[in-house]
């Protein structure tokens, strides 16, 4: 089924993709504990960078993945949290002074901006390691084979071959003359990898198949990267009001993006193509994988 | 057997150590692979923050704790070279110029002076990430629940109730004055936790019983507290040129340390006391813990 004849199903994906942020919202809450002791400002700055709010798509990813198995919805939390916390951790030391000194996220003030710049290394630490922590821990999976999966499946997605690497090659590529092939592979690690690892993370929680596994990444790098061209797309022709940021900043900044390489509208052709590329990787899931489909409609459609 | 009337075994201690360190340089070496790609640099600079050197302690413990126990050399190899990966990681984050500031780190420049902030923040995350990679990998140990206990004492150790929260709470430390409890809680979260994980690792991957484990924690809490005091010693009273850094630079810095606390010479004697009860938890393994032994009196006994 092609995106574009789906029953629009807006509120299904809105209420769906609400329902978890709030589920997730609250684990972090209970698993990033307040502490008394001198160490206390650290955390404080780990709950900020986590409590500031933002979609939560890897969440949902994590959560509706793992669904399709009947995983036990505890794990799937545990697991959705654990890689909202990678993801929190990586904007907080993408938007340091050093890299992209960004003093707003989300409208807010960026965690060195709100504490201190070393405050906000540390905060970024301590997340990416406590991201490790909930997902070795046996409330996570009864299973050590599962939990030892997962920790190692997230190394490799935010490690240097992964996100860590493509924030590497972002910060190289500014006023580089990047092709396709070397954007699409840029991006593919700098938030591909750790989408693939939301849906890779189901699977293994719900001990798939190997082909189930691989269709659920399959699906994750398709949306992943239609998501980032839609990104490119709003950035270059989107409303600021709507956006909530200043558009055309890629362009002013001189990068390479889908949108400056392919022109708007193949970005948009491609974004479509790649959206019911994703999907077909789903069919062998049936209506189980329903809400992931909302998913890819939603990354198409959205103005924001 | 107290350290003092302990047979100077001072030529054992440094070829262990030096074999040891060789051993865990070349894993290193092996796991930090090089790459073409447009991420080459922080991969680079990776390798750059582990290859500087350094006594390879912790990596040391992991190896002879593990012999305790019989473990296959490559498993407690590949555990000893993830410690030194988050050692190394915590190394990198520390010296940069909103942390500690440091332009020389063992005689050498530093990862960011070296490479530039950036790329240090973004090695520090990388390393930290492949000792997780490192730990939960099936070359590990092929008993999952092994490498996820692994994966989760580390985390323990290295997030924000420990060597983060440590760096935290030093941070905050300056120009206060703290008593002996905080700057004992100070160290052993800073610093202690991390050496404590590399003697329970040995034991993980031993399936040590919970009494082995609690008794080489134990002591390599005691170690770790000796090696701090004896650090504080070093520095107080401690010739530059044999210690490589300058001297009485924690006083200058107006920090509380163990010796603005205790003065030099009880501070002496409570090193020494440490490294006694060190010894004693080491009791129950017999002539097997030597090498643990020699670590303890290398520690007491060390002037750089």
């Amino acid at each position: 089924m092609s995106v574009e004849k789906m029953p629009a199903d807006k509120m299904s994906i809105e209420k769906a993709l609400n329902d978890s942020a709030i589920s997730v919202n609250r684990k972090l809450d209970e698993l990033i504990k307040p502490v008394s002791g001198a160490e206390a400002r650290v955390i404080e700055a780990m709950r900020y960078a986590t409590m500031v709010g933002g979609k939560r798509i890897r969440p949902y990813l994590v959560l509706n993945s793992a669904a399709i198995f009947d995983v036990h919805g505890e794990y799937a939390l545990r697991a959705a949290a654990a890689v909202e916390m990678l993801h929190c951790y990586s904007l907080v030391h993408d938007d340091l002074p050093a890299m992209d000194d960004s003093d707003l996220r989300r409208g807010q003030p960026t965690a060195h901006k709100k504490f201190d710049e070393a405050t906000a290394i540390l905060a970024g630490d301590g997340l990416l390691t406590m991201a490790f922590e909930v997902l070795s821990h046996r409330d996570t999976h009864p299973d050590g084979e599962v939990r030892a999966d997962l920790c190692h499946a997230l190394a490799v997605a935010g490690g240097a071959n992964g996100m860590v690497g493509g924030q590497m090659i972002d910060l190289l590529a500014e006023n580089q003359e990047l092709d396709i092939g070397a954007i699409t592979r840029l991006q593919r690690m700098k938030t591909g990898d750790i989408i693939a690892f939301s849906c890779e993370a189901g699977a293994i929680l719900g001990h798939a198949s190997r082909e189930q596994r691989h269709a659920l990444t399959a699906y994750a790098h398709k949306l992943g990267l239609a998501f980032q061209i839609v990104d490119d797309l709003l950035d270059a022709e989107g409303d600021a009001a709507e956006t909530g940021k200043p558009t055309g900043a890629d362009a002013a900044a001189g990068k390479a993006t889908f949108v400056s390489i392919l022109g708007l509208e193949r970005a948009r052709t491609q974004a479509r193509l790649l959206g019911d590329q994703a999907n077909e990787h789903l069919d062998i899931f049936g209506r189980k994988a329903d809400p992931l489909r909302w998913m890819t409609e939603f990354v198409i459609n959205r103005k924001s």
